[in-house]
């Protein structure tokens, strides 16, 4: 396997590094078309435009949008039917992400209410989303973490209504994505998917309820629906490849690290792993345990073709000069792997999220560990955040004035109304002001 | 003047609100293709494209990009030279959104981490945003209060560098502007807009730094700019129309109430302006002080073109009732004309902004009680919220794990891994339980 390898000592160093990151998500004209043609029949006939098009993508007859509903009987059914092992992990997976989620919104999802000197009360007031729909692809990528960690969240937050929808190509379901969403709560499924999926959630059918937001990840026709559809509706971020960028000290054990590289690689050829490390002998030991280890996985062929076609083994002058590097790079996951990740976490700005130590793999954050496997990717950690109850509630200022208020500011939005030229903002100001003839 | 009358009373009342609230913003092809053409030349050829369009589009010709930028001298100048009443005014308003940010910092802007039985800690770290672009509209929109209601949260957030970037066209400097940024604290500005600013502050020039997110309102090109750059850079909310509803229980004097539907219909003629109440003879009232106080209005056929295309008054059975039609319309701007506002807060979950009381005009909130003017348009309040601080950091998560933890939390992961096909996911959370021949 040959995988790239880069030194800051290079001089060329800068252009390499950009060209490893470099990742355009083309947009394509026929996608956009066929999705437009989609949201628009949707839009109009509702939910005969979604019998159809399940018919015609999916494979799956029926003769009424209500007879693709998933009863709450199935789903629990689904969840009793599990292996007990498998059963019991999903339900050790909810328990710490709600618990996680739920300290979350006490620290994140405050309200706040102050008066100021002149008996005036400023604030703002939170309040949940009333309904969330919840996108969950069918056939491979199908996920039950996924539905754990966009479903709880929105529990947690006080979410009036989680809709889920799940294409079952063919008619076939996947039984551990529906004991997730009986673990989470949700309270309808239809086993619907693609842009009429995400059409009939914006804009409601006469049997699928409007949703105030839309979240969860899907193909490139589901992520141009849900950019279309951005406006009537919310959306969480639309995902790009996933990301792990791993900096050594060189204190793990090299195949676990080479482990971790593996488990982003094998997502898909485009996943991103980058390894940082000021210790090339280290270098060398990871891309041997990888070398060493690749025949052995069932999916070693993605691994391969995404590790030599994005991947990277970085050599750095010292740790400090690596954390650099990785706040350039915002990533998706970094783990630091050291003994002591602590020391570098004040070096650490922009990351999804950051996993500290060598017992901390990305895998044990993917499932289980309790916060959210959802995060920002292709550099967007630079500005976004994990996805979070504070996605599924929103805030209104208060804007309490008293007599006395109104006195003071009065005079002060007049002046600058004025100022802007915008004359029946001063004066509606100004009319409150006492004697004011108003 | 001729406004629209509905009752909730009537047959036809659901489809006549929508109607009503009916306004669809419509992608132009032109613009799009035009916008499309200039960001790509712009990443070309950087600040050769940025003068030059300056030039064609706003008549300023430089001789580099550096000389279109404002020194800070200048804008401290125009700021010492505003009339003493303007410059207190700013002063006021300024140090009033402050002061309510930094109380919205304490309460939404903390990380946090616990710890778990296992001794492995799971938590959140939240970091601002390093650099901000500020679009400010030139010419006839250019509004002060916009400067500080974009710039003062980004600095209470701890962004480490915000540059604003406004156009003058035929080197026209708008003094108020310029002194707002000097009391914003505004590190850089230049002279620049439309498409090319805002891919300039993208994808950055050789002058111009690029940027992480960029905030502020602008016409359409703008608009459309920075929804193609969205995901590359983060961008704030991109605005419909402004629109205020007023619940009124008949407390106010009609005067103030029309004159605030007024104040939302001078900014434009797409601006909506509602008035819900439960007592027909007060809507008659205010109809006729609106009427009556329309000819002294300067920008009175603004307002008349408004309220006759798009505002209306609407007669309710109560004021339960009413607040159900304001969730329902999810208003910008909510004014709770009440003498006892605070008993219908708890019926009223999406609102931009609630004004509370009868002293408590759009405008004071607009320029100067503190909490920011730019607020979620077009019913997005249902799931988007007001510019704050939050939108000027992200947030890590953290997750550190025990030894101890590893032990417990890996066969979970392994048996989810495995139920979802990734083995690497599988084999990297089993490699690190003790005596697994990891």
């Amino acid at each position: 396997m040959k995988i790239r390898r880069l030194a800051t000592t290079a001089a060329t160093f800068d252009a390499e590094l950009e060209q490893l990151l470099h990742w355009s998500e083309e947009t394509d004209a026929g996608i956009e078309t066929t999705v437009a043609q989609i949201i628009a029949d949707v839009r109009r006939d509702g939910d005969a435009t979604v019998l159809a098009l399940t018919h015609k993508f999916d494979g799956v007859q029926a003769a009424s949008v209500a007879d693709l509903a998933i009863p709450p009987a199935e789903l629990k059914a689904a969840f009793d039917g599990l292996p007990e092992v498998q059963r019991q992990a999903l339900q050790v997976a909810a328990e710490r992400v709600r618990r996680y989620h739920q300290r979350q919104f006490e620290v994140t999802c405050q309200g706040f209410e102050f008066e100021d000197e002149d008996g005036n009360r400023l604030g703002q007031q939170v309040t949940p989303l009333d309904r969330v729909g919840l996108y969950v692809p069918g056939g491979k990528a199908a996920y039950p973490s996924s539905v754990l960690m966009n479903a709880i969240p929105a529990q947690v937050a006080g979410v009036g209504q989680i809709v889920m929808v799940v294409p079952t190509p063919r008619g076939e379901k996947n039984a551990l994505v529906l004991a997730a969403a009986h673990l989470a709560g949700v309270a309808q499924v239809f086993t619907i998917g693609g842009a009429q999926a995400v059409a009939a959630l914006a804009y409601g059918t006469a049997t699928i309820p409007r949703v105030d937001k839309i979240t969860g990840p899907g193909n490139a026709y589901v992520a141009a629906a849900k950019r279309r559809v951005f406006g009537q509706v919310g959306i969480d971020m639309i995902a790009g490849p996933s990301e792990i960028l791993v900096l050594a000290d060189g204190s793990a054990p090299p195949d676990w690290v080479a482990m971790d590289l593996f488990s982003q690689a094998e997502h898909d050829e485009l996943a991103q792993s980058i390894l940082l490390c000021p210790d090339a002998a280290y270098l060398d030991a990871v891309e041997a345990a990888m070398n060493r280890l690749l025949p052995d996985m069932p999916r070693a062929a993605v691994i391969r073709a995404s590790l030599e076609g994005r991947g990277g083994l970085i050599h750095t002058r010292s740790m400090e000069e690596a954390c650099a590097v990785s706040n350039r790079i915002a990533p998706e996951h970094l783990e630091v792997s050291s003994t002591a990740p602590r020391r570098w976490l004040p070096h650490l700005k922009h990351a999804g999220a950051i996993f500290l130590g060598t017992y901390a793999s990305e895998s044990l954050g993917d499932y289980c560990a309790g916060p959210n496997h959802v995060l920002p990717t292709s550099g967007t950690a630079r500005f976004s955040s994990p996805l979070g109850v504070y996605d599924f509630v929103k805030r209104s200022s208060l804007i309490d004035i008293s007599h006395r208020g109104a006195q003071v500011l009065g005079p002060v939005a007049d002046t600058l109304a004025q100022g802007e030229g915008l004359q029946a903002h001063a004066r509606s100001a100004a009319m409150r002001v006492d004697a004011s003839g108003g």
